[in-house]
């Protein structure tokens, strides 16, 4: 099936860029209540899938066990802009595992958001792995493979039993095969493997929902719900997509950014869940694009208007043009 | 016409993303040497033709009067990474007008080159308009006015005699109308006109070549040509496309980069010139593109290849894809 237009940018009244790409909504028995463009399109999630991969952390244990807090949980579940309070978290939890910065295998950038990049620059410093923006996600990976008694050296491998663990709940609550003819690499060097959009969407709603989720998972999938609802600025940052959609819709709504356009999350009170790819990988699309989908099934929000239809600004703060999910 | 594939970008052997867009080849007479989806397609050149832009600054003999140097003449033409270099540079060409960077109407952003904006935040400074990449060719504006003595206050907009100059320049060179009703604002703040890619290509072809260039601009364009030629730092910055294609090739190829997708430039000892646009804008399948593009007509260059087929690293230095075109 081809894809449809998502979102187009206008410039004095004109079209002057368009983003086209498939979404689906599916229940938790993977029926399509809802697609626009190919619903069997196959994608990367890449960081979309955060909350689904940091299922095995809370249900080996390892969370009660070291004593993880919500922020921690939240932030397991994160691609943060990696201010400091991102930072001192994800230490926390190494620490609470008897670990710290070294062993994280996720690869060193500068903050994700260039504001704290310039502030940490400008403090003489320079960014540690505990920067980059999956660092709480991996260590929770470290959490996990360190209660269980492993190494954790070497975790980002997919033959890490960890890692395992974590390719195995997200084939479980997807459905997906995930076998190694559709892995790839990673932006932080975990694998990540080419899924049927119809698939995530579906492994969201039992996200979400609870139904048709593994045992193991449910009060997992709670817990991560509720700890990413109350902790929005551990999602992602301030001023980002994220982090304002969850601080304006609470438990109403659960949403996770990936990168090349893929988006993904639960509206646990309607038993739905999401998933969509920009044919791109432009964000400004998939988030212009998840926006006016869930105004489609939420209530009318503010926030949700705002960022189906940005208004666009130049240097000098005039408005130019517009960004529109269609 | 439909677009063409442009760019794909695999991970893990799996293609995942796209880029579709038009491309077109012309001689100075117009006619289409080369073309990939729609050669008519019309695009917001944005920053792709700020050399057409500067044409009036070197035939008012502004340039000769305030004594501009070839490195002025080029930052005059830039999208610039806002190194210290370039924002001396502009300061230079507005200190010959007897102005400063207060003049600017270019609005203020933080270095586009992310070191620079870290070095600068770490000197305990913040950006002026001076580091808008946009400044060279501001300063050329301002200096353009006060030669004609004109007050450059407003001169980004439509109908100060300066822009009227400007627009009729790249009217006259593209053969294009630029009428208001295809108008937008730029980033920097002063208009952009929608236009066919193919007369974008042909002004360009004239830039190169002399042939079909209003007389009194022909002389100006091959300056124009070697102070970019022979200051390629300037144009953009270290590791840009713009910059290293130039420093590679010299005189054999000008190449200007635009936002959302747009670039245009010559291959003037071929006698032609080129356009090219994206249409979801993106910069990366823009950059990829060229390079092929200059692959099919000029000699194979290392730099060429590269920016043709690049490999994806992760934060780890891991190779886990490829930019390429197609």
């Amino acid at each position: 099936m081809a894809s449809a237009l998502l979102a187009e940018v206008l410039r004095g009244g004109h079209v002057e860029s368009v983003h086209t790409g498939s979404v689906v909504v599916c229940d938790p028995e993977g029926a399509v209540v809802f697609a626009a463009g190919d619903p069997e399109r196959a994608a990367f999630p890449r960081s979309a899938i955060k909350a689904l991969q940091a299922l095995p952390l809370l249900a080996s244990g390892t969370a009660d066990r070291f004593g993880l807090t919500e922020a921690e949980l939240a932030l397991a579940c994160a691609s943060h802009s990696g201010l400091p309070i991102h930072v001192q978290t994800a230490q926390s939890m190494l620490h609470k595992a008897g670990r710290d910065g070294t062993c994280l295998e996720c690869g060193i950038h500068w903050p994700s958001s260039a504001s704290a990049a310039r502030a940490l620059a400008a403090a003489g410093q320079t960014p540690s792995a505990l920067h980059n923006n999956c660092s709480g996600k991996h260590a929770g990976f470290i959490c996990t493979a360190v209660a269980a008694g492993q190494d954790p050296a070497g975790y980002v491998g997919p033959d890490h039993a960890t890692m395992r663990a974590v390719t195995g709940a997200v084939a479980a609550v997807t459905g997906a095969a995930l076998g190694a003819e559709d892995r790839g690499v990673d932006g932080c060097s975990i694998p990540t493997f080419l899924t049927p959009l119809r698939a995530l969407a579906t492994g969201f709603a039992r996200f979400g929902t609870g139904r048709h989720l593994p045992a193991e998972f449910a009060a997992a999938a709670v817990r991560l719900r509720r700890a990413v609802a109350a902790h929005p600025a551990m999602i992602a940052g301030e001023g980002r997509f994220d982090t304002e959609i969850t601080a304006a819709l609470g438990e109403a709504a659960f949403v996770k950014t990936g990168a090349e356009g893929v988006h993904a999350g639960a509206l646990p009170s309607l038993g739905l869940g999401f998933a969509l790819k920009v044919d791109d990988g432009a964000g400004r699309a998939a988030d212009a694009a998840t926006a006016a989908l869930l105004l489609r099934f939420l209530p009318v929000h503010a926030v949700l208007e705002r960022w189906s239809r940005q208004v666009l600004t130049n240097w000098n703060g005039l408005a130019v043009g517009e960004l529109r999910a269609v």
